[in-house]
């Protein structure tokens, strides 16, 4: 966006070295021409707009910035009401102010959460009320002990039939809800996952709708403890979110907060199955992971865009004859690091827009019962989340190393870009966690290869195993490269290959799991390989259509004592000499300032009047 | 060191597992019996210190945060005063402090610039004073628009043969010191680099010693603009130092405070080169990149400890029979993350100690006048600064991320030790540019092969030039790769056959310093291959000895644009749309809280206090 204070463009010369309509660019960047004018009005108008100023957050203390975090979000809302925004226009918005608030929880997980799992009756009764924010929700999923392992979850919901309740406890320390953004201060109700009891038996882990906090004065309401769970990584970053902690002691709900669209409990205690498929719930994961992926391209693209124009800024070295020092851009090095991540950006943008695509495909195939493609769907989106988001994870830490010591800077924008980025590598799941899923699929395709049934969607080329497993590669020189047909079938025998040597492997084994256990992190590689060549694949599919131009094990403990190192010195929680890690955590999360006064500063001008409906309901 | 607060030891079984003597093994990292014995006292005393509390940290904004460590500076200096402590005990107790402070440039930069720079008288001077903490020092070389180039550092020292003495100045924006650490707030004197210019003629750039600020009232002297640059990557991290900015205006010193060692300017303004060698400026830098390399390994093994002994407590997935879950340390993906990271703990440790000796191989040497090896040995140590420093970093975040949800928290401890660490890619030389000078003595020894000059020191194995170039990897089976033999031919072959394949393509060039940059990617590829088989050279040394058991280039910017971003969007001076980015940086720069009085909080009861000489003289 053209914004030039001083009217001088010292980067001008570089601008009219471009070879291409930036202006059509800009347009296949945002998706649309549509698209484009709603990012550019919502861009402009946050940022011209003082209340959403951000430039002074890495320097205020936790409860300064949290308060200036409510305070945008109400402002953000009132803007939203005020200028009757649409749902797009208003999600944009959020977008610019580009601060993680309890808002992102309660509009992307609680609502689709009780949208996807909720019955009709619930949807009606609920989605008015969080719609118009005179509830504020969040999704109260990981414990303390357990995040990956959901079927671990210690809550429990049990059904009393003579109140017909759902009593919601927490039976162990562990079980505490723990991480839930909007959580620690702000929500009303939650989304709770528990596990489902029923007269002693077990019927696995559903999620209930449990209201946390008084309406009236915002404490919370009997038997409920809740707080903030501390500092995050960063200064301004991922703290502006109140991350929280939850236990309870036997919390009555009603029954009908089950959220019960495909399993019910009936007045007598009767689980029953409706007619609604299980894999519904599939089908939110890979909407939520697709949006996933669309933000690593805009994590990535903000990291580069400020390492490019910095290293064409920067000058260090090669004045020849009392000249100019070179642009360190135009060292062969930053080009080589710098322009890959930058080729990414684009890259991972075209993966997210066809995931888009996909996302809308399987969900119609869902309407009219069609599970096939589902599958295939559900790994390639979990495969793509982890390899966008490891890979811009790491490519933003090295932008910032691309700016040399200024990088450094808060003011540079890069380390708070990097520490509000990084747990996207470990929400919705922990990346390696995901890849072994992948590595599942990959499995079951080779192992029926030959079988007649012929694999499906970016998994389709394994169809081609014959000549893949057979293929000569047929470069000969270094321009050979330059391809896109050699290239992609390269990325397609490579994957196949890896693929099938892991499963060569895994049919030794008498007992395939523990096969799949030893054989893991070759199996990681496999998918490692399967999801590159799907953004390889689609970026290439693009640019044709479209665009111009172990022996440790027994000793590890032993070998880090050697160190010596007092838990002082170590300064961690988590690796205690002792090992009593959870109680420790909990004692931590305390202390943080925000749980001083169980109302938190701002609570009462920001919070509040949305709350009582002091702000007219918008449009949405 | 054993800490069991509660007497319960939730690791004992997996301590009870090891299969070496862990009290030899202490012995071992610490470097010998005494080493052991005097970090174990020194650790222990900060441990149980009050005063050298540090949880709570992230959570102090930065006034109090840096208040609070001129408290600790002050309080160890105390200590290390009330103990008569030799220099070896308060160089680890400062060690265990775990603090960055301006006490670090004094002690680690001020006084050995005096002390290699220096002429005897001037040491005579200085020392004294700077080891009595009577004048604090901060090391002031680079300037806003210079860091790697040092040959371009723009601030002048002019000579005044009327008044004999020299104008230090700052004629431009970009000429302003900037980054050096105990500049901000703390430092009574700088050694400023300077360029020297006698009768408008340039003589390079040299150290000269600066009063900035008052012995009285610590006001800046007249002409000295100095402050704070503010917030950098964390919320602990580095902003307990005060990196500072600095201008002077037409400043004068005596000309005998000019470091003049090397190089001297008589009452006549002539300039004597003295017989003392310049490379012993490279002799420091072998010192100071050394102590890097064993600061790597301390770091990298914080964080495996940290990671590793919560691998140990965390348990996700495989439960059977109702029995516990799986440690998620026993998963083979999560060990093959982990454990090379320990390895590498253990291989940097042996790699600084054996720098060390080479250091104190090279200043024997060169008091001898044998300056045969210092160019290998610099080689040497640059790159393997560049290499161990840049795993380290990685390494720290990959620990972060081997501790799941919780390694975001600050209580893990790791994202404050990544914030805190990454810096050391950049200072002491960015990682790429030590990696070129490496590749530069690796070209010239190819160059040479076959002249009859053998090479020496950790390029020797350049001088089987023709064995390793013909050798056949002997390994059939995975076992032939535990044969260490095996393992460092390959290594070495791997690295020659780089470095030959440069030299190749560089005798293609007519211009060999444009040949250079044009295959400079390749070239840094060859470093790191040398620098990992001098690593692995000397891990497998020691384990034998001593332990038990273009297209792209004109349309950068544009492609940018084309994201179409504010600048409030991107919040990031260096990433501002205008490219304006030094008056911009510098703007930034004061508005940190610290900058808000000239005297900063702290000052009077802990610093004022130690120039006044009210704490007794050390036995330093
Ligand atoms: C910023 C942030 C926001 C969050 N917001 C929410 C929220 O709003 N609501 C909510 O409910 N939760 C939230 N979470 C929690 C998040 O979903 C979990 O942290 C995540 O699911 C990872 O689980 P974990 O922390 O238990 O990791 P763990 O599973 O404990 O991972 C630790 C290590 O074990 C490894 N591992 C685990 N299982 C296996 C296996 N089977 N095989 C091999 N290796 C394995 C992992 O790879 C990792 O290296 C949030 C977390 C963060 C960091
Ligand atoms: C925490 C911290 C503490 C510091 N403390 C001090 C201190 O006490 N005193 C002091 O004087 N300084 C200090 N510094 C400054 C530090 O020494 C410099 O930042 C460092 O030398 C890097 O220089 P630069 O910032 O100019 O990077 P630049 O050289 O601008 O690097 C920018 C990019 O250009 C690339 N590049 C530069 N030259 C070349 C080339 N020839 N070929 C290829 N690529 C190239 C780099 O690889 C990098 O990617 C400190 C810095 C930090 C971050």
């Amino acid at each position: 966006m053209e914004d030039l204070e001083g009217g001088v463009d010292f980067l001008a010369d570089e601008r009219k070295k471009a070879k291409f309509d930036v202006e059509a660019m800009k347009i296949f960047w945002a998706g649309s021409q549509h698209k484009f004018q709603v990012a550019d009005r919502m861009a402009r108008l946050v940022a011209s707009d003082p209340v959403f100023k951000k430039d002074d957050r890495v320097r205020l203390e936790r409860k300064e910035l949290f308060k200036g975090t409510l305070r945008k979000a109400a402002h953000a809302w009132k803007r939203i009401v005020e200028l009757r925004l649409s749902e797009e226009e208003a999600s944009q918005l959020r977008f610019f102010v580009d601060e993680p608030a309890y808002t992102d929880l309660h509009w992307g997980m609680f609502i689709p959460a009780i949208k996807g799992q909720g019955t009709e009756e619930q949807q009606r009764k609920w989605l008015p009320l969080a719609y118009r924010m005179q509830i504020i929700g969040c999704y109260a999923q990981t414990e303390l002990g357990h995040g990956s392992n959901v079927q671990g979850l210690e809550t429990t919901a049990t059904f009393d039939s003579e109140t017909d309740e759902f009593v919601i406890n927490s039976p162990t320390l562990t079980s505490s809800k723990w991480w839930p953004g909007g959580l620690g201060k702000i929500s009303t109700h939650a989304v709770v996952y528990a596990r489902l009891m029923i007269d002693g038996k077990e019927h696995g882990v559903h999620g209930f709708i449990v209201q946390l906090r008084s309406l009236d004065d915002h404490l919370p309401l009997p038997g409920i403890t809740v707080g903030d769970i501390g500092m995050k990584f960063g200064s301004g970053a991922y703290n502006t979110m109140d991350n929280g902690v939850l236990q309870f002691d036997h919390v009555r709900i009603p029954r009908d907060q089950m959220l019960m669209r495909v399993l019910q409990v009936t007045r007598e205690g009767k689980v029953v199955q409706s007619d609604v498929p299980r894999q519904l719930i599939y089908g939110t994961m890979v909407y939520v992971r697709q949006t996933i992926v669309y933000d690593a391209s805009r994590a990535l693209s903000k990291a580069v865009c400020i390492a490019t124009r910095y290293s064409a800024v920067r000058r260090q070295f090669g004045s020849q004859n009392g000249g100019r020092e070179t642009q360190v851009i135009d060292y062969k090095t930053q080009q080589n690091r710098l322009f890959p991540l930058l080729a990414s950006a684009y890259a991972f943008r075209i993966v997210g827009d066809w995931l888009n695509w996909l996302y809308r495909d399987v969900t119609e195939r869902l309407q009219a019962n069609d599970f096939s493609t589902l599958p295939e769907a559900h790994a390639c989106t979990a495969g793509l989340k982890s390899l966008t988001t490891s890979f811009t994870a790491d490519a933003i830490e090295e932008c910032r190393k691309l700016c040399g010591g200024h990088g450094y800077l808060c003011s540079s924008g890069l380390p708070e870009l990097f520490a509000v980025y990084v747990p996207a590598c470990t929400y919705e799941g922990d990346n390696v966690v995901l890849l072994l899923q992948v590595a599942r699929i990959l499995m079951k395709t080779v192992s029926q290869l030959g079988s007649g049934k012929q694999p499906v969607g970016t998994i389709a080329y394994m169809g081609r195993a014959e000549n893949l497993m057979q293929s000569q590669c047929s470069v000969k020189k270094a321009e050979d490269w330059l391809n896109p047909a050699t290239v992609l079938e390269v990325f397609e025998a490579r994957s196949l290959r890896m693929s099938v040597a892991c499963a060569k492997n895994l049919s030794q084994f008498s007992n395939p799991e523990e096969g799949f256990l030893e054989l893991s992190a070759d199996l990681v590689g496999a998918s490692v390989a399967h999801c590159q060549l799907i953004v390889v694949s689609k970026f290439i599919e693009k640019l044709q259509q479209d665009i111009p131009g172990e022996g440790v094990r027994p000793n590890a403990i032993a070998l880090v004592d050697a160190f010596n190192y007092t838990d002082h010195f170590l300064g961690s929680v988590l690796g205690r000499y002792d090992g009593n890690v959870y109680p420790k955590l909990y004692e931590e999360a305390w202390k943080d300032p925000l749980n001083d006064s169980v109302i938190p500063d701002g609570f009462h001008e920001y919070v509040r009047p949305l709350l009582k409906r002091q702000v007219r309901t918008s449009r949405l």
